[in-house]
């Protein structure tokens, strides 16, 4: 019985980027985290250390800098598109490209002059097989509360249940979702996406608010489907929401009562709740994920 | 030569707070993380093992939560200013104690939900003898970027000096600052800290902005400069200023300019610029640090 | 076109149990990250809110907690596989489980008296599906360091690379593995899993260190032989390998020569190597990734 | 009321080195984190932006580098007195130099492969001031627990105590402890500096492990003593001892007894216990803190 290479990929992770736009006083910046990984026909540098197919991840590295110099960043999106695209086309041995950017959001103090809003991070995902594309839209460390409007009940008893049924909860959770569009060259392109990411985070900021909240599941569902429902280019969405337990405090050993007000918000363990929303006929997802 | 106990102190760090406040639909709430820590007449359990002298640190944690449910959470110097004081006046081997509040910044979303903002944490801690009490805020992991208007040159230059000089960078930090009030108990109290908070942020967001930088010592000076005009209320302020570099990628091997736009931002090493500016006549510190 | 749910799984993850085996004087301790996963006919509590089948994840908590005090905690993989046989056996609605079991090394100081080792961490994912059972074992955070014995030229060379070639450089990774035995109960249980874990890492250890590296890669290929060739219960490794960067700096602006002596280790980025290493007749994985 | 400039320092912050000696095939390594911080006369920087007396902070981190070829780096007090003294000999403006250093404790594999022990990180913390230098020597991040031999009772009760009083209780804590040497030059050095390291190390190891322990404030007390017994050359030890709470879980809903085998591994919030232990006729610290 052989022992035998299997699956592999390899590339540079972790590329800081920060591009600067200048138009007059007024800058723009880009403020990114790029991760490149390749596959192909890369078993002789396994094997027997044979490099001659190998592009070094240094040269990867290089690439997104020179890349954002001559091609501009404007949409993650489309700058992922273009490495992907470049580093299948312009390698033999490479046969498959993944390019994952993060995006920091800066808000504006004057036409140089920014603060990092430390929100969300905006994601996008990229995968290119020489043929197709596909972009996977995403936000992470969103981090959202109610304070009402959330309930958990009538959930199954067994010998270990010990929680008590409540009418009246906080609901915290740090979103962490991806989408993945339909078609990665036609619907959207350029400011498409842009239009397009916000439009998703609103759907999901206006979801989670609005939900009155059976369970966690529940309010997973209840985002994923506001997204596709508002955001027709979008054809599933998978969402991984830990849930960030508030505990309200038992004040009564001092003769108080908490009355709703006092919680303790813990670290560990936590609920983790993962859940895909999709379309019954959405295109197959392919190499996206 | 006898072995002694020197200073020393103790209590519980990090007790996660969160504190809703319900007027009908509209929910306000505080999410906090306050430290204790008390000194006083404690060699005995040193020493001994005697802990008759020790209010347990489990108590201090139930006293924070308590004082939320008796006396509420609106200003986290007042609220640390409560705990302080009980804390001295009510444990007679206790004479001091100092509460650290961090305050987690939170966007309205609707009646009861909330998006966190991760800008910046807010900050109070506040020191008490028995006698006197001292405030100092602050504000911690407020990362600005200036793109244009910083330059670094005419530095001192010796064996060991490589660096080129400079009239057009990237100036990025992360703010650090903790400013102490002159008086802890008239000039500010209830409202009075939140709009002495929020007119010194907006006061070292517009020093950073606007100052022409010629190195993060001068910009430093200048956003503490600023406060400390602006705020008569501020007796002194402390800055610790880590200069992100921001590298502007080589791209000549490839025949390209990066045209002053695009960046390596670096992770380590970093230069750590630390500075106090103060009045001259202000008053003296006393146990505010 | 409707919106339909897709794959979804919960549970509670990060349960943090320390348990103690008291046998006179001498102790011994297991200290323990366990995260369980579910899935199964949870559609109504993502569609309607009824949470009749939702076995609470607080229940789950209390359960990892209840099964350490009647069943002890001694192998990893045991305690994982009873966990997940019993969340699929006794809940009608679950028909998957996923433990996941991280654990923490501790130096013995004294019969009750332990130092934490911050070597690297042991894992075990075990996965069970009501009939079948699958045990995947695993360690993080085993870094690791040659000082010679590596070089890395012949590589690819396009528009972007600059990198030179090199035939003594540091080689360095923080070892991310997992291996999936062939079959989760017969060949190994109870001692059988220490000792199976204890010879694969020996194995990786050497394996790293006495191959000579042309890359990354080779090394990587090296260490997933070398582990399935000396352990036959073993059908299949993942690794991931982090490229940790160690460059020589050049001294040459001070008349100095590093002499392979003196290098800068970088942070970001850093080169991703992954690869699977399987045997070409190993049983198929199932469900166990 | 004129706005003056305080206190002030900079320099360059976590500089990595990694530093191999080769001697035939058996190497050995030290890897580094090294921070500078300088003042003296450095006014001008801030309030005009002239520069003329800045060492510029990549001049340091040059200079760190460069040292560790012209002189090697074995013990870390020993490089960073060599730094210290440099910055301030070297530089008319700078009257103050520290410099802090953070070894990373790597096993041996092989002549030339290493294992990163990731158990204590080993500290130096060097002063000069121009005329006499300072060596604070520390440990940080060293976890230690006893499973018996720890009780905690008879303490202070008021209005807000709840805990049970314990006689078994899990005692566990992340040591971090500085020791302010007597003398910077004459007691050790060279080996010295490493055997008075090992020395202090293993007593504070013993003292935690067989100390009989009424409280954490006892047992910091009792490591402190037992390091100023055991090593002469050191005047006071500085500990600041996280109390990393373990709660045996209350099993008696399911029927079950814990057996004080069980318990829930606390991460927030903690208790923290700081205290000097020091020589009654110890020299002054002058600036060594």
């Amino acid at each position: 019985m052989a022992i035998v290479l299997g699956d592999n990929q390899y590339g540079k992770a972790e590329i800081r980027l920060l591009h600067v736009s200048r138009d007059g006083g007024t800058h723009e910046i880009r403020d990114l985290n790029v991760s490149v990984a390749l596959s192909g026909e890369l078993a002789a540098t396994h094997l027997t250390g044979d490099n001659s197919a190998v592009l070094t991840t240094d040269a990867q590295k290089n690439t997104v800098y020179a890349f954002a110099a001559e091609h501009g960043v404007d949409h993650i999106e489309d700058f992922a598109l273009l490495l992907a695209r470049h580093f299948v086309a312009s390698n033999e041995a490479i046969s498959f490209a993944r390019v994952i950017v993060e995006q920091y959001p800066w808000e504006r103090l004057g036409g140089h002059s920014f603060c990092r809003s430390g929100r969300e991070v905006r994601t996008a995902t990229v995968s290119h097989d020489g043929r197709d594309s596909w972009v996977v839209c995403g936000v992470r460390e969103l981090v959202l509360l109610n304070s009402a409007g959330s309930e958990f009940r009538g959930f199954a008893r067994d010998r270990y249940t010990t929680l008590a049924e409540t009418t009246d909860r906080i609901l915290a959770t740090a979103v962490n979702a991806h989408w993945r569009h339909a078609d990665a060259g036609s619907t959207a392109c350029g400011p498409g996406w842009a239009e397009s990411y916000a439009g998703a985070l609103d759907l999901l900021l206006a979801a989670f608010a609005d939900t009155y909240s059976y369970s966690l599941q529940h309010t997973l569902f209840a985002m994923g489907r506001r997204v596709l429902e508002g955001r027709p280019e979008i054809a599933e969405i998978r969402l991984s929401l830990p849930n960030k337990h508030h505990f309200e405090v038992d004040l009564s050993p001092f003769g108080l009562d908490s009355g709703g007000a006092v919680f303790y918000a813990a670290d560990r363990p936590y609920g983790l709740i993962e859940g895909t929303v999709t379309r019954d006929e959405a295109p197959p997802p392919g190499k996206a994920w």
